[in-house]
């Protein structure tokens, strides 16, 4: 008789993006005539730019003839991105990674749950809170969290590492000493980043103590701040402590084209064991790589033309984090990220809980948003907003919040 | 400190295909002028067909375009894929699968090796011998399998399920009850496939037992035969106890591209859970998606353009299949498969082992084949050749052969 993983029933509701569609379609469905604005999912708006496009079209006639035809893509990816990647995003920056350590993927969403699959079931959890809902629900079902605690909202074997006002939304170093330490700057969802000195002192109790960071960075293209690391590669020691997690989808548009990678260093070694060995097992077994075409579309991301472009859809996005932020200001909001990230946390006003202000700013304004306590239980009363809109409709729902 | 999954430490050697790459790489530096044939790795040669490539050239240009951009597809697949799917494969055979039953993904071995996760790990499974190492490999990293023997070259908790001549390659249902059954007709690697009535006894059995019926019909488009089933959904009560892993690779020369799906009946329930539910909580949480324009690469495989040009396709290739099952037959080895797959398999002469084979085979012929002990201990003294090479080199393969 088959059995299931049993795992599976202690997760909580169903995912937090699924939900939200739901609400938002029932809602549409009883007012068809509501025009509603998302600044909900963190899904990008802007189409794939110029030099995008031109590399798929033109890997797409590769792939119809013959002599140019792809089949299979090498395990890593190909090599013509894994070098681009490895010279532009870490080498240029001074941190000492090698193609041959770089693991193409379709996303780091994937990766990021996938990642911990590599480690026992024994190890003990680290995630800031609130969080990435991905961290927490890929160790459920893998067995490595206990019990739903429904007084706490928290899972029993979980390490929650409190992000407040109080601290900047930045984690202190737990008392207990987690095993695996999921960090995420520039954050989702907070928006805060991580400063490089205090970085540093994660990196270096993680060398101290044995434990592996996961450290995701798939936002780190928003950065615009001086003294803020983009690579945890940039802080001393990170080689022997630390995976890191990109992805395209931010960067250049690609929620929809599927691209990501994983760093993981060659001298980074769990009993002895290196962990490059055996993600690239899982790699070889699991994953068949991503499509040629979209890892051509990769690589022209990185040209000259590709970065400027690139450069400014990035620059349309911050521009409507500063009109979120400073409407919200004006309007007598509490908030804070947006200045190195596509998101805006808010405080709700008058101690709403996240969802109940979510139904208001779904009924009062037909805005959505993603209610912080989705994020975990010390997102409660608080709320995120994207950055990822149209620029008329983001002023539009910004307007609509400040009648409210 | 961290601890790794030891689970990783009891897979045998590496992945069969990097090994056989390894090999032929070595004995390429070494013999520079050697005109190296590959028969081996099951990977496709003809380019992406006109109506392919005309669905991704559109798609990519509407990912240009701000009006016509997509971002983040629905958890399940687009419903113009799936609903095609749903109607040409399964409706249009006489199988019930609704377009909501189905699942897009970037391909079926990545579904083959991710299905297992949503198991208990306590579940027995069994698996042909010989077979496509995915499925013994993904339930060797969850720790389903136990310790591997050296002695039998199996691993201890797995109940296989010898497939030899005798029983003309089809396993016969075991004495020990298994939890988890994986099927895979048209067989990989030997080429074999199993009747109707054949298959509707597992169906009956599982459905008696309460066992799941893992079944990959990665090859169904290469059936010739009539009395063949094309999917598990044909036999009675499959909806009950069957998942079912299609591809793209194979049918439409998608390797480079990646697509496939897999199909989860909404009856299917395992300790009253529906199975559904529980991959589609995978699906959300660890994944995001085949890329939009992959998928609408596949709806145009379902046109009457593409199902022409995909038949042609295959057609070319199962030419190259006749070519070698006839030449090797010629030439004396006993060989079967290669009428309703793109495998021929054969016996090696004077008992040589797989290897010692395969090493012949690229030093005097300098084709490269994939030896049949990568796929279990059955497939000892058995060699799998593959029909997805060009014409001409086929031919020159086998001539080879035949002069070895």
């Amino acid at each position: 008789m088959a059995k299931i993983n049993r795992n599976y029933l202690k997760l909580q509701g169903s995912y937090l993006f699924s939900t939200i569609g739901k609400k938002v379609r029932e809602y549409s469905e009883k007012n068809p005539r509501a025009e509603i604005i998302r600044l909900g999912i963190g899904d990008v708006t802007k189409p794939l730019s110029e030099s995008v496009t031109d590399a798929l079209h033109k890997a797409v006639t590769e792939m119809g003839n013959e002599e140019t035809f792809k089949g299979y893509a090498p395990d890593l990816g190909y090599e013509f991105l894994r070098k681009v990647i490895s010279e532009k995003d870490f080498k240029e920056r001074g941190c000492d990674i090698d193609a041959d350590e770089i693991f193409i993927s379709d996303g780091a969403k994937c990766d990021c749950g996938n990642i911990q699959e590599i480690f026992g079931v024994e190890n003990r959890v680290a995630v800031c809170d609130p969080v990435y809902p991905v961290y927490v629900d890929s160790n459920v079902m893998a067995g490595r969290t206990g019990e739903y605690d429904a007084g706490t909202g928290r899972f029993k074997d979980v390490i929650y590492m409190p992000c407040s006002a109080e601290n900047g939304f930045t984690p202190e170093i737990p008392d207990e000493t987690p095993d695996l330490i999921y960090l995420c700057f520039p954050n989702n969802p907070t928006g805060a980043v991580i400063k490089k000195d205090k970085l540093q002192k994660w990196v270096d109790n993680a060398n101290e103590k044995g434990s592996v960071i996961l450290y995701d960075a798939a936002y780190e293209a928003y950065i615009s701040e001086e003294d803020v690391p983009h690579s945890i590669y940039e802080c001393e020691g990170a080689r022997n402590c630390a995976i890191e997690f990109r992805s395209f989808s931010k960067t250049a548009g690609f929620t929809g084209l599927r691209l990501g990678f994983t760093v993981i260093p060659k001298d980074l070694k769990v009993e002895n064991e290196c962990l490059w060995d055996l993600w690239a097992r899982r790699h070889g077994t699991k994953y068949n790589g991503a499509p040629y075409i979209v890892q051509r579309a990769g690589e022209a991301v990185y040209s000259e033309k590709g970065r400027k472009e690139v450069r400014t859809q990035i620059e349309y996005y911050m521009g409507n984090a500063k009109i979120i932020l400073n409407g919200l200001k004006e309007a007598g909001y509490t908030v804070s990220g947006g200045v190195n990230a596509p998101y805006i946390w808010l405080k709700t006003p008058g101690n709403m809980t996240s969802w109940e202000f979510f139904d208001e700013l779904l009924t009062k304004a037909n805005v959505v948003g993603t209610p912080g306590s989705g994020f975990g239980p010390n997102g409660e009363h608080y709320f995120r907003l994207t950055a990822f809109g149209n620029r008329e409709k983001t002023k539009e729902a910004i307007n609509r919040i400040k009648m409210m």
